[in-house]
């Protein structure tokens, strides 16, 4: 059986996707891929067979489409992924859910009245073997109840245009939804911190900068946020429990001795970094779906990671802690 | 393009292919499964949806069958390959290609008849991410000539009725491929020191043992063997250069701080070390078959690992370094 | 040329200091001891060959005593440093310099008005190998500026009686000297943050803490504060740069391979851990006296840190930011 | 009381001790310090208030030397034991004992007619905090019986004039003498073989090589010697016991993570890695002697092992095994 899949945006997301789709990934056959460019679309479509479409609704709509993968811009991701609701096709969704709280409560409540979920959200670290046995260790109690989180989260340059705003709701994003998984707590309360401004940071981004997440559990969380590090794309985690603490190690690699010291590699980006994760994601996506699941990210924690997100970037402007409100949880997500 | 593959052997090593193949293998189905005990072959044939049969020669005939992998006993893969190359279909060959130079021989001699190869020796190593960046290092020139190399095998527990002689031919066989294939030489003699016996390996096995290995530029290899470790599965290498040493690293994971010690995983067995090596040899002999390419490991590379393997049998009894004597390598390899 | 030095306090860390100076600082004699318990100092004194007394001012006043090292109970700091300086003797005065600003500020001006330095205080890891380092790269320009600066500073277990603030005022205190001392600014800023309590702190403790620093340049410095994290005493640090970080290795000590697992030593204890530190501290303070100069952490440092530390028990209280207002900087300091 | 103390020679090891003599070591004084070349003696021996010789002999006569420590040439340090044993003074003589067994032997039979030890050989590994670990991780039955140890022993550059046996009784020696101390066994023969040569070693030295060595129980023991490796002073150990293995980790320092990799420091020559033993070495020495005792590495130990470096010479040249001849061991030696 063969999951045909239709893939909203062939921008630099959507083609990682479609090329592992068409690739690597079992059972999956991209069957459409639509883009506001439609060159681009056809430039990704043909190689794989697949037909190109200018509009998303129209991919969407196609009955040789069973699932579909949105991978265009945030604000475009609300009437997607309802098109996807009224359409009953399962919906892999690239992060944020949507940009706003409001805009990720309509698609929550769209999805809430239905018999079951449809949505999942692309954190696609909650499939990155380092975090999975993180949690399963804290799970398995092997270093008691959780108390404290240090996260990192450097990338060597940030995007041309990347705004002090987007440090928060497009990479520290990543760091929230982590936290709200790994300890299986909300997020009550956000501040963000500046740090002394690198001079090799562009005009007006305030970088790094140190978010704070205090959880229902009381457990501290301190995110570093530092998009023009320079030196690699760095994640580290070490949660801090009651009998001991549990770290993400180094990635693998070959060590180095060599001109007085011995080195190892820090990943070049994202994609190096978290390959195995996307693969394990696209996978596991397909699989459950054939199967009749969809069981990752919900729409719940899109909109909680966006509620969350949105409470740090007040902060950012405010300087101060803002408290995180979050509707009741829909009978939906258990 | 699917490929549809038959596996002769349905012991432990098939019964993981053959998972493999039909869960997480794109392009891969398996079709056929043979075994000599043919329930045991349609117990796994059965969920996949393939056939069974009772003689591997029946299903290497079978013309649902594309390509054969050979996982059953050593002794049996000469009458076997030499079948597939009889029926022109592509065959992956768990290690050994055939279990004594003579046999070796006439599967090689068998197939360089043929106008191109056929022939992929199941050494899966070489398609480890960090051998290969080892390689790719090293071929590089970062640290020069290739001067010495230093192996570490060991296994924690053997399995009953393991010999000093399979310590070779079983297990230290995988450093002397990866010997040959890192370093780009041949292997021209062979010494087996025993050392200290350890009390907790089984009466009779000289374990651990020291195999030096000499190749053809006089790059000195030492492979510590040890199946009775006790404590994981535990491969390291440092290959050292003229101006640097590359080693791999740990592999990588959770790092645990707790009662006065950090501490990081060491593997279990092979399966859970060489998961994504596996993963990779199948993947891309499946795609290289369907493009009608074997570029594996040879039948040349399987005979000429014997051939070292057999040297350092002799060396164990003898006491002494044993020359290794290869044929000329025939024009299909190269 | 011997110094003999005059050790006021008998306890755990003054007994400490003795047999150092007795055993292994060169040029050093220990000449004698006080303690309100004279039994206890004469238990210590006689076998160094020390003269034991039940006050502090007499063994000051004592014209066989160069130089005094005071080891007793924090309040008694103020009038034994203030002894010292009027009887014109340097002294090295464990931490805190005073346990009050007010207290701090007395022995500052006391001192301001003398010709020369005579007090140091005892922040024994300026003398660590690793934090020099850290230092020295960072002067060297290595990482560019100072940004972040993350700490940790975990003991396995607190000894009876120990309270929220001393988590600041007994422990943190060493960390808000080294980010003074490291980045060469002086602390503009505390917050504490409580994180999740450990049920297995004592009642009443609130552990762990995380205290933020300010400082003038901006660097951002959170302080992990964890009294009882049960595994051991486990120093750490990453200071963040512009172009890359620098972090304080792991102690050095026997790799160990066993039971699935490598593991490396976490020292048990301050003493393990500072060990070398404690040794150059004495040897450099005992050398530089010999020469006539005091140059370690100075009564500017004592203040500085102490003037911190209390902003920070401030904010315990009340949960906010607490500025940290200091005097001018006399001209004896630089 | 202090130690006076004569230093025969003044080259690079003889300055090397009598700094650390004069400034770090508690109760020691250098007393006098002869040089063939009468100046560089004055030089050195004139900062430190000590007098100067030209002839070695006449420091050891001196009755203002309590006892000598020998840094002169190897081939003098027979008739300098001998001068002192007669002169009934404790020696510390740098390696070797002497540069023959013959040597040797004369050395070994005045002091076994003594009632008491008063040689010790510079043997400074055996202080070293590292290798001290390992002994007692091993003495303590952490890992069960040695089995196999792996060492490794590399210099950044060989000095001008340094030849192939020269790495055997220069720089193995020290590996000799670690693998006779840490398993409490001797060694009973021994091969070299020669690696491929680097080409950036000089004309004519076989530089890398491997030393395997084979103990009383049957313990393998492999030493790479590599003394032009180009990137540093590499000292690696891992000993593989029955149930673990225990390793040297790599010395403490400051992680940088920079430019793509993180990366720690190897030391770059034997004065940074083994400073802390060196101290130790002295200081212990000097507190023994003042207490009557000389504890470390034994003339025994200085005979045994020059015994196993000339066999390990004599196989460089013959390309075989060589067995190790031990005379009886006196009873002075235990």
């Amino acid at each position: 059986m063969t999951l045909r899949i239709g893939v909203v945006g062939a921008g630099q997301m959507g083609r990682y996707h479609i090329e592992r789709l068409a690739g690597s990934v079992p059972d999956a056959r991209v069957a459409a891929v639509s883009d506001v460019f439609v060159d681009g679309a056809r430039q990704v479509a043909e190689p794989v067979g697949a037909r190109a479409y200018a509009d998303g609704h129209e991919l969407i709509a196609d009955d040789q489409v069973d699932a579909v993968l949105i991978a265009s811009p945030g604000d475009t991701h609300e009437e997607f992924t309802l098109a996807c609701l009224a359409a009953d096709k399962p919906v892999l969704c690239e992060k944020p859910l949507a940009p706003t709280i409001d805009a990720c409560l309509r698609v929550l409540e769209a999805e809430a009245a239905k018999p079951r979920r449809l949505i999942q959200v692309g954190f696609m670290r909650r499939y990155d073997a380092g975090f999975r046995t993180l949690k399963e260790r804290l799970d398995g109690g092997q270093v008691g109840q959780a108390l404290l989180l240090h996260c990192r989260h450097r990338n060597a340059l940030a995007p041309p245009g990347f705004t002090s705003d987007m440090m928060i709701t497009d990479s520290v994003v990543h760091d929230i939804d982590v936290t709200r998984w790994l300890l299986g707590q909300e997020i009550l309360a956000a501040t963000v911190y500046k740090a002394r401004r690198s001079s090799l940071a562009p005009e007006g981004l305030a970088d790094p900068q140190m978010v704070l997440l205090e959880t229902s559990e009381g457990v501290l969380v301190d995110v570093e946020s530092f998009v023009n590090c320079q030196f690699g794309y760095d994640i580290r985690y070490e949660l801090v429990g009651e009998t001991g603490t549990l770290s993400l190690g180094e990635t693998a690699g070959v060590l180095v001795r060599q001109e007085g010291r011995y080195a190892g590699p820090i990943p070049a980006d994202y994609r190096e970094r978290f390959s195995d994760a996307y693969q394990a994601e696209l996978s596991e996506w397909v699989q459950g779906v054939l199967r009749g699941e969809v069981t990752g990210p919900s729409a719940w924690d899109g909109y909680a990671t966006t509620a969350v997100a949105e409470a740090a970037v007040q902060s950012q402007t405010k300087g101060d802690r803002v408290a995180v409100e979050l509707v009741d949880r829909p009978a939906l997500y258990g």
